[in-house]
């Protein structure tokens, strides 16, 4: 269906009868063409999650949790209706192991699952089949309304960092379209706007999927935020003529150390902050962070298709046999990091022990299952 | 027509009994489809420089030349056969005032049409407009052969400093499709492979036009080279990670002091090789320095069509109406260059005094009117 003048939500469900379905927003057609694609199964889940239709840490996890869900409720209702809830337990192992690694370097994707998986182990064992998955259902709505509010949170403290009126460079897309809520990143700059800062906002285009070009301009005009989209090539150049106060990205994996993995492009961005003496900061909810890697020397970075850096849209640029190098992330090192922004607060700089001390499991806003 | 097997040569002029004609490689539809255009007259050829049918400073000096040599001589046909040198004026200042300002940035556009300007004017008293217009175009077709000496001292001069394993990352094109020979930065990596390198070199894409995806990886190909493509913002992740030994790029315009114009991207990848202790070299003939100007600041930098950024070859991405940012080149400041390698030698480090020695009017290569 075509959805022009709805708000942008990267991932809805849909309540249907006794069950539902998740719709993507289907991401590799905007901004284009508005439309939302049903995801009935795994299979076309996964490959959605593949084929980029849903992007953005956050939301891919989001994605996860509702169709782990949906291929339980669908599992629950063949059953017979006083099953016991381990009766589903094949449906959970089914629905992580196809999803589990569609994409490499998200570290929210096996986030939700996991806390789906742990929340269906508390409670199977008191539930019937249908009853657990209506609980999975209802976990990963908790989920979604948890990543807005992460979002209002990080938009809040972010923020208060970002400069009034110079300009403010991001890449990728780090907004609604991103996340569950009003984004990370682009939630920040967002927030700033909405409390006066007048500044541009530089969207570089993030090649070579241009999801800086297509989502992020979509979302800022639509936001009726003042945008102005540059190639990658520029930003350095932006910076030199002072037309840039801040850099800030959003982050698909954060290392315990602060090591950010993130867009490809990102830390260059960093790099050239670091030389124009402007602060780089790096905006992402607790959910991103993965204490269990030391550092990002331990990320694993996702290589994508070559003809994604060969052409644009089916079109050709480079020849079609030409080697190509496409990791679409990179590693921020934490020194190159300003502050990370998180919905707990800001941890500037970023060093192994306040991260640690911010992200505490007893910290009071840890998920309860 | 169609010459996809022939060696690639930016600019050609093909002899026709009393005249001939200027034809231009179509580098906007390379490299899919590699076709030679004639340019009859100063509109088309004047419009074929902004469209980037011909682009790189040199390949762009020398099309002027013969662009003007051809008025001159159509012009001088049409005069009675006895007639004055002096009777070519109009056409000498037509074809200049046509040209001369096709495009802002490089210099060797105007470096070319003042040559020829200065020819003339030497030879008018004491040839016909026949023999004038003759000796414009030997003029012209000796700014080619030079341009093609020029590369090859260049390249001996440059590949004497390149990395010999590790990979050369170099942006936009600066080949023979830039150049009248075998090329400024290109050129230098070329013989560099020549004399037993063997680091790959990495063609950053070069948005918004793509000249290192479609013409930088198109040489190489053809050469046998072992290029790889990158986006523009992979270029420091490559080096973060060790696979970079060395930057080069071409200029269009070099100030007194060293500060380099080159193709937009150019500034950002010398901050990058100075973060990670890379040399960065850049690589052009005598004609793309322009000793009237002190520095950079004084550069006039080419905006270019929104529409370049917004989508790739009439394929959009961005919302077809938001901002854009397109300036089609940045300055290197001289204190990010390692060394300026010329057809004169290597000025390394780049200071004024060390560029107004190699540079001055009494040096032995100066061409001779």
């Amino acid at each position: 269906m075509n959805d022009a003048g709805a708000p942008l939500v990267s991932v809805r469900w849909r309540d249907r009868g006794l069950d539902g379905i998740p719709e993507l927003l289907d991401q590799t057609v905007l901004p284009q063409t508005v439309v939302y694609r049903e995801m009935p199964d795994l299979a076309t889940l996964r490959q959605a999650i593949i084929d980029l239709v849903v992007r953005g840490a956050p939301a891919i996890g989001i994605a996860a949790a509702y169709g782990l869900a949906r291929h339980c409720l669908v599992a629950a209702a063949r059953l017979p209706e006083a099953s016991p809830g381990e009766a589903l337990e094949p449906a959970v192992a089914a629905a992580i192991a196809s999803l589990g690694d569609a994409r490499p370097t998200a570290v929210n994707l096996r986030w939700a699952l996991t806390h789906l998986r742990t929340c269906f182990d508390h409670h199977v064992g008191l539930l019937t089949a249908r009853e657990s998955a209506a609980r999975l259902l209802l976990e990963a709505k908790r989920i979604h309304a948890e990543d807005a509010q992460c979002c209002r949170q990080i938009a809040r403290h972010g923020a208060a960092l970002l400069p009034r009126t110079a300009g403010i460079l991001t890449i990728c897309n780090t907004g609604a379209l991103a996340t569950g809520g009003i984004g990370t990143a682009l939630g920040c700059i967002r927030q700033a706007h909405q409390d006066g800062a007048t500044g541009t906002i530089f969207a570089c285009e993030t090649r070579p999927l241009l999801q800086g070009a297509r989502l992020t301009v979509f979302e800022c005009q639509r936001l009726g935020l003042p945008v102005a989209l540059c190639t990658d090539g520029m930003a350095g150049c932006l910076m030199a003529q002072g037309r840039v106060g801040a850099v800030i990205a959003g982050a698909d994996r954060i290392a315990a150390n602060g090591d950010t993995a993130n867009k490809i492009g990102t830390y260059q961005l960093a790099v050239l902050a670091r030389h124009h003496g402007l602060p780089c900061y790096i905006a992402a909810p607790y959910s991103t962070f993965d204490r269990s890697l030391p550092d990002g020397g331990a990320i694993t970075l996702e290589e994508r298709p070559a003809d994604e850096v060969r052409g644009y849209r089916g079109v050709p640029a480079a020849p079609a046999d030409c080697p190509v190098v496409n990791p679409a992330f990179d590693v921020t090192p934490a020194s190159l990091i300003t502050a990370l922004i998180t919905e707990r607060g800001v941890i500037r700089p970023p060093t192994p022990a306040a991260i640690a001390e911010l992200l505490a499991d007893d910290h009071p806003q840890i998920p309860a299952v």
